[in-house]
């Protein structure tokens, strides 16, 4: 059970993170890459090929204004490419666009902009289908964070 | 291994019917549900308690507007869910972000608007992980569209 | 007269005191709950259920992102609901449509993006149709409002 | 128990329809005004003065382009005003935010763009505050539409 | 000759000061009103019934959000109102869309967001109409804007 | 008292006319100029010295996608320049913001999204500073413009 | 003198017409590929490598949504690549910004939304650099061009 | 082979000193003039006849808001024009819109927002079609770049 984390530059690590977070919190084996759909096209493939046949499952790609990464990578994939659009110009409207909007048969699983942290969580959540003990997890994690919001919160707040 | 397709008016139907194709073309198993999460909750949430129940193992949800229904099914369930935000208004923007932007932790994988045939074959992608007979299919499926578009377009095209 | 503040995150905090302020001014008694329609969404079907029995005339509730707080809330009371758009992404634009673009039959009262002051305020309006006192201050208020303004701006402004 | 709803030119009828269509079905008592913010504003006052003086409890206000006319109506009247963006141009957004994005203190509780149904029903719930009867109605509605939802749809849709 | 300047609140004072120094540029007489369309309507339009008996020939009127005060100016006299959208929310759109997108009659003429210097401007331009000696100033202006900018710039910018 | 009205195509044509029409209304001599920006640049500078020696006092430019005409207008002449923005594309918001949104010192006053019809008003009431007849009939056309309003709508609408 | 005209599918035919038809007008070869960036991804880079063996100097690609074509191509040729935003949903923009908000290195040069003719013009005026026949040709082409408007519209147009 | 920059302001130097950098990178000869299409028109046509003669070959501009810099640069001239739009306001939208959406036959080669790098890497593109030694060092600084890429982001990042 391994997902692949790539995007494309150094720089959007803060960004990416989240993605990570939430599959520690699963135990779930993932690998960094940092790969370019538009500088390194040919180690882009090369990796993706590596993938497959390593075991990978799922892949989230990141990736900011005209955000081609994810729909790259799922044109030459098969696996579920989940999509984090990243927040470098126009509010991230542009990298949500060029992400979500994938032509007829090649979809992208989007998420919200600079929402990687819920990259890792729809990871977890296609893979639970397969992994039963995943699904177990997942479902105490759910019951733990209502259990954690509720207790939070259950004083209210001054206005 | 079954998909439900859930959406709020029948007058959805022409938009959402690409995503029946797509399952089609895979034989796999889906159940159409007219559901609201505005107009009857309660009905929605008893649906989806039996959609988990009964083996489903991915959710397709559309909705225009503020287009709450994929985010709150995705909060009732740890299967992953799919959006598909519907133009009704303002291009299809309202429906986009209402989908799109939920907060951390609870995903919605959305596709593009009005692309359902792309949810579809975003479940297929999903299930695909689990079932041996599925990957093999979707591989061909990629090989044929790729055979199919080079035929199609060989010739090129008066301009 | 009571009016129930929600909200899903102590974050939201500083936004939503002005709905506090508005409402104290005019003595009118609140509470605050921290609920999220994603997070909690039984916790929440559960505290709707004891704001209406136990006397609650309205309900503002803010959120941002996806924020579907506020129509979940109204599908689930026949009370007015009052939305907040909280500006967390795109410069409150998701927020924003996700709270007004709600259908048929189910209405939110939007008021602007972070001006949770004219929620407690339209709570006010709307709570003095009823309350013949509250109707008195609120002409009172309003003429006081012009009084101060006036008096604030009377020698103009140097340029 | 009456409303009032106005809006600035006899080409709004269609759009505005709703709102009286609303009303209609819980007996609401209404009268229709074309008025304008720019091209009338004396007899816009002189109206509004009558409208409190009459007894009318809440205004319902559609207009288009730079649309004023809630806005310049909610600063002349303590009754709620209910704002319907009208799209003109820009797919109402132009309308939209000229309506919601109102200044401290002078709120107008705006629906979704053209949406005058939920006007309607918006002034239903405001209303049903103060008249038992009317709630009584507004509880069996949501039933009534609940049980058609789920009859009209009951049998599915073929996809 | 004069000019007045309006807004409507004294943080508005920083954005709107460009407009009072292109009045002094030109020696062109002006005062400044803060007044707000919503808060205080009437003594708005007692302000502008003494514009016009003191010989004010041009209004400037700046405001943000829902902005309606340049066009609530425009509806109640006959002189050219200039409209600055100030940038208080969404970069300025709510407020650009409410200044420029006036119903058929009654015009505002809107120049760039938060650019009150054009506003100031644009009243030189129309009033050199009438006055010849501003005319001329205005020539000499530009003349000498022309001059400034090329000797600025003559020796070019090191990159 | 004349006024020239410029625009890029004769396919303009019937946005444009709104212009003349008000124009007409008022007995303003107006001439019709089909230049371009980008195409004739030369021509166009031409005619704008004829025109301020041929005693034009304000000249109205339309124009849509990136609608440089008003503005290249604007900086060749010292009359006020009014800009209408065409809907070409993007619902006319790339015209809109490629006419208001004039740098420092050249300002054009903009009017709404094809709305040349208020173009001509402004026209006129520029004009009408100079001109006390043209000012008088400008306050009779604002006085008639209001019975009629009053007049066509006394009776309201059946909704 | 080469230049390739290459689209994702024979439904955009009639939007890039315009850059044959610009190609034609100086005689410029040019052929035509139907291809996809996300379809047939390895035939796009085969075809790629065969035009600049084959001495082509420059593409236009056009392309839809998330329009990923013009950029991948711009990352596996040195050729300078034009791109075209095909308005095919949200009015152009969500290709618009796929195409022209390139990263850093990998430019493409982009036209107007469906103005696939200028793409073609952008290919003669780049191509004449070298080409001194092509500039006497693209000179020509502009007086001509310049004539032509003068002469259509020397007679004005009646509004 | 000779590039010139030309902006509107000293204070866009440090977005436009990305094209200088690139251009510095391959040795290209450029020159830098700060000139403004709508404060000193005629210096501007004065300085393109100059550049034309002094064999220039290819012109980049740069300019914010209502950006008519690159346009009014393309119509007086047959050189590639690339325009920057520069964001000043609206996240650079305005200036996006006015340099990208040219009419018919006057195109300008448009780049991403502030990205003056990659107007730089165009005009090497451009002219390499014409300089073959040009093209070996642009296909040199892409293997490199590529190199310099997979190096430095070889052992991945820690998230």
């Amino acid at each position: 059970m391994k997902v692949a984390i790539i995007f494309g530059s150094k720089s959007d690590k803060d960004v990416m993170r989240g993605a990570a977070d939430a599959l520690k919190e699963f135990n779930i084996e993932y690998s960094t890459h940092i790969l370019s759909a538009h500088r390194v096209p040919e180690k882009l493939l090369e990796t993706l090929k590596n993938l497959e046949s390593d075991g990978y499952e799922c892949i989230i790609a990141g990736a900011g204004l005209a955000a081609h990464l994810p729909g790259v990578i799922a044109s030459h994939t098969t696996l579920p490419v989940i999509g984090v659009p990243i927040n470098a110009s126009l509010n991230g409207l542009d990298s949500l666009f060029s992400i979500v909007q994938m032509p007829k048969s090649i979809p992208v699983a989007t998420v919200g902009i600079n929402n990687s942290y819920n990259a890792g969580m729809l990871a977890v959540q296609i893979l639970s289908i397969k992994y039963p003990d995943l699904k177990k997890k997942l479902i105490e994690y759910r019951k733990n964070m209502k259990e954690k919001f509720i207790n939070d919160n259950e004083k209210g707040v001054e206005l």
